[in-house]
């Protein structure tokens, strides 16, 4: 938590990553409208609060303002990338287009981290933000598990390709299985929300589409369930192919 | 719903399945002391109620208790089991040891329900509940899915086997890895809870006992997710086995 108007406005504009910001009830001044329209530019949510509530939160000088401070840092891709390549690896980047359910998030994040998936990439906007539901579906793995923050998800995949990086993007609509593709390559898998899939726009950058196979009459598969599926089958393959070379 | 004590009797004695039972908070006669030896005896929840509530929920004459339905109508394995059999399919059943989270068992009926799974076995104590919960999140598969309650998993397990189904149980302890057995033949895969996995005495009844590899530093599935990699991985061989026979 950081208090007080000062140190809350140079947390903002260091970039710190901030999960919300709490004000007292009565909070208004020249200084508290600068605040809020900075946070309505970065879309960091406001609320306000009895003074006592702020008071029982801390006893340091909180001056009406405390800021809660987002439990992941944030990292790049083009941070990520070039380390795995360096390592002498195959990259493995998960990309969230649309999920905003926090405990499908947590959930993805969870596999992810168990697979030792680079990279988990959301978009800056319109995104589930991290909060205690998502950490605790998580397992925690969201403290450990890189999490990329980018401007936009089509904007990632246009730099995953340039960057070498086969993108295959999971939908029900497609006409490929899953299993039909080779996996033991620089790989990217984005995943839509369960409503509306992947946007069009981004589905057309993807280098390829596929759709995990249904048998019964709902034909529809939790998110994070068909992400884990797509994900081991990932890994199935490269452990495959580290045992049997050629295969 | 069913009202009336002598109906809810006579629904308990036909062997119905009964979610819960709420009685007025001051029923008391001898004949309800017959019931609640009956319910005690069945494990069926209880709950007392100001009659205002009951009054609410029906303008039938309740006589102080209404009896909700379950919302599933479970089936026998011994049932199930002939009948996969008869079409010349290999039967695919899914047990569940101990899981008794709602969420994570209505998550994983969508998955076997999506996959053509042909019953999800349950036992008949110490179980999970078919809620409204469960419901929601099985997003409707709870309807459709044959789902079993059987006396107990060990028995299940042992049926299974005299049947000729291969019983694969899923444990972080194993050796082997999931993928190195062929499951192109009857199968049924055994997952336990979240906490304490499958019961020692259980593992000790099944053909093989297989892990998920893990990389990461939670090194932990989710147990809905760990079921559905395991689901399809079973759908994957199946259906390369259909493509390329032998391979």
């Amino acid at each position: 938590m950081i208090f007080g108007i000062h140190a809350v406005m140079e947390a903002i504009q260091a970039g710190k990553e901030i999960d919300k910001i709490v004000v007292k009830r009565e909070f208004q001044s020249e200084l508290a409208g600068d605040l809020f329209k900075v946070l309505k530019e970065r879309e960091i949510p406001l609320q306000r609060v009895p003074a006592e509530r702020l008071n029982r939160l801390t006893r340091k000088n909180h001056q009406g303002v405390i800021a809660f401070m987002s439990a992941v840092s944030y990292q790049h891709l083009d941070d990520i990338l070039p380390f795995v390549y360096e390592q002498g690896r195959h990259p493995f980047i998960v990309l969230l287009d649309g999920v905003t359910d926090v405990r499908n998030f947590g959930a993805i994040a969870r596999t992810c981290e168990s697979a030792g998936v680079d990279a988990l990439v959301i978009p800056s906007k319109g995104s589930v933000s991290v909060n205690a539901d998502a950490m605790k579906t998580s397992a925690g793995a969201l403290h450990i598990l890189p999490v990329c923050k980018e401007k936009s998800i089509g904007q990632a995949i246009r730099y995953l390709r340039d960057s070498g990086v086969k993108v295959v993007a999971a939908s029900e609509k497609a006409t490929d299985l899953y299993t039909t593709l080779h996996y033991d390559t620089p790989i990217a898998l984005v995943v839509g929300s369960e409503d509306s899939g992947i946007s069009a726009e981004n589905l057309r950058l993807c280098d390829h589409i596929v759709k995990i196979p249904h048998f019964g009459s709902i034909a529809s598969l939790n998110v994070s369930v068909a992400s884990s599926i797509l994900i081991y089958e990932v890994i199935r393959q490269r452990m495959a192919s580290r045992t049997h070379p050629g295969e």
